[in-house]
């Protein structure tokens, strides 16, 4: 290995596949002490292109790692007898649902429609509250876990990919000492992203364009789960310099995260469909992923082993 | 009681009073058989100063009609655990929560924090879903009514007043024959009212700016739950001459149901808090109701002795 150029900057680029590599390999273990292939359903009932290509791609990772995937197509308002049906057919493992469909609240009614035992995108309201309450188990013995949405989860299997996440820690405290800053709150991912990371130990900073939000269990990590308080006045230049990682998910191009305001050596995540980080982040930060899609659908395959009735490995159960 | 002149149309004005009087009656009537006071808290975390309005209006309408009111203001980040200790205080009947207070998809969340057995505005998941699904009561014995949303249901209570509803028809098929136009399809209102007038027995429009969609039973209302149908290429000109009822609820001022295309003596009813009727609908309609908020309290107040765990007057359970 040849000395890096001098006027070339240190930061380690993780590339997604790279991580979801890793991962699958932990799910191909678990599925060795599945009975059967697991059978995911994909319900299509979107109009919306990016739709169908995300459902003929999760057909593309299940078969390609030993589960099974059947997609069905169903008329936007024989969705919801659809689900019904599934929700109680004994052949079906997990089920996934394409959106938009309506493209409005009708959509979030339907999410619900999906069974609790059969949901391996953690969209129904059980999972969403287990999560925020840091709730992680559905019963009292811990046997059977509260599954988390895709995409955030995504972030925490990156994280403790990176090493951010610290083993020697207890479980469920391995972020304490970070400070993190994820920049959009959506009720999709920022918002529960955030929530996750402070759950897990970190101070976290969640930005939105209206406001800046604390999320943290407090001093000694005292709380069971984390606080939220505003903080008036404060924009990005009051959080970025203290962040030790930064995660953003701005929807759109224009929108770049400030590379002067970030700490040297900060870990820069983005799981928008753009890049948030312009080229120069490389100038500052530690290490930088570049995009977290090809995590986000190994996690799929995970939540729905996770999900099935056997018993799962320990590496499965041990972590999120 | 003087001849009415040549010109003036035989359109009967109802007033949402008057029919709040009569359901005031029924309620007054079924508080008699509860032990104790029923007690609504009612949470503000919302900037929105039309919120803090409608909660003291609830306090008001609440007070003078034997109930207790009591209002928590809460800061919006410690409303959830607020819910979550108000959901268990065995002294809360019902809880009602002033929305918008984040704006976005965190007041859906917000919603479901809300236990099924305290939720009088009817927006559990569960009490939605039995709602679109036609299934009317918790239990298998029919004795716990499933509750369902205010301004819905006032909208139904306000129907039955007019006799739309034909009690000499079974209960549950009493809107059978009738032909409703509903004019906007929100999450909130639009919707489910759409699917409880078809539900009910009605071949209802449903009318948004994009579409129109029928739902309905089926020839001799032989299906159990309405199916919902897209109806490619019509608009307002194909629904309103054929329907005997037009409800209207679209938000702004600007919009005004077309007169002209109105059938001769339809019953025509505004719950949008604009007038979407113009003076002129007197021309057509047979009756017309011009608002329906203060029936939409007293509804909730029936939705409070709905909840209490008491035995009813048989008046409030033979009826929605």
């Amino acid at each position: 290995m040849s000395a890096p150029d001098a006027d070339t900057p240190h930061c380690k680029v993780v590339l997604a596949g790279t991580i979801a590599k890793s991962l699958l390999a932990e799910v191909a273990e678990g599925l060795k002490q599945i009975e059967r292939k697991p059978l995911l359903v994909g319900f299509l009932s979107s109009a919306d292109p990016a739709a169908r290509v995300y459902a003929e791609w999760t057909g593309k990772t299940c078969r390609e790692n030993g589960f099974d995937f059947f997609l069905r197509e169903v008329p936007r308002d024989d969705l919801e007898e659809a689900l019904i049906t599934a929700n109680t057919d004994r052949a079906v493992d997990g089920i996934i649902v394409y959106y938009p469909i309506f493209g409005n609240r009708q959509d979030q009614y339907l999410q619900q429609i999906v069974d609790v035992s059969k949901d391996v995108e953690g969209l129904s309201h059980r999972y969403i509250f287990n999560m925020y309450q840091n709730i992680r188990f559905l019963d009292s013995h811990n046997a059977k876990k509260s599954i988390l949405p895709c995409t955030p989860l995504a972030v925490i299997k990156i994280l403790e990919h990176l090493r951010v996440y610290n083993t020697i820690l207890p479980y469920g405290n391995r972020l304490h000492g970070h400070t993190i800053t994820v920049i959009n709150r959506s009720e999709v991912v920022g918002r529960p992203l955030a929530a996750l990371l402070a759950n897990d130990g970190a101070r976290v900073y969640s930005v939105d364009i209206g406001d800046v939000q604390q999320f943290h269990r407090g001093q000694g990590l005292k709380k069971k789960r984390h606080e939220v308080v505003e903080m008036p006045g404060w924009t990005l230049e009051n959080c970025l310099p203290v962040s030790d990682v930064v995660i953003s998910g701005v929807p759109g191009d224009s929108y770049k995260v400030p590379v002067n305001l970030l700490r040297e050596g900060a870990v820069c995540i983005n799981f928008s469909s753009e890049r948030n980080f312009s080229p120069e982040v490389k100038e500052k930060a530690s290490i930088y992923v570049p995009a977290i899609g090809k995590v986000t659908i190994v996690v799929l395959l995970r939540n729905l082993l996770v999900r099935s009735p056997v018993s799962l490995s320990t590496t499965l159960q041990r972590s999120r």
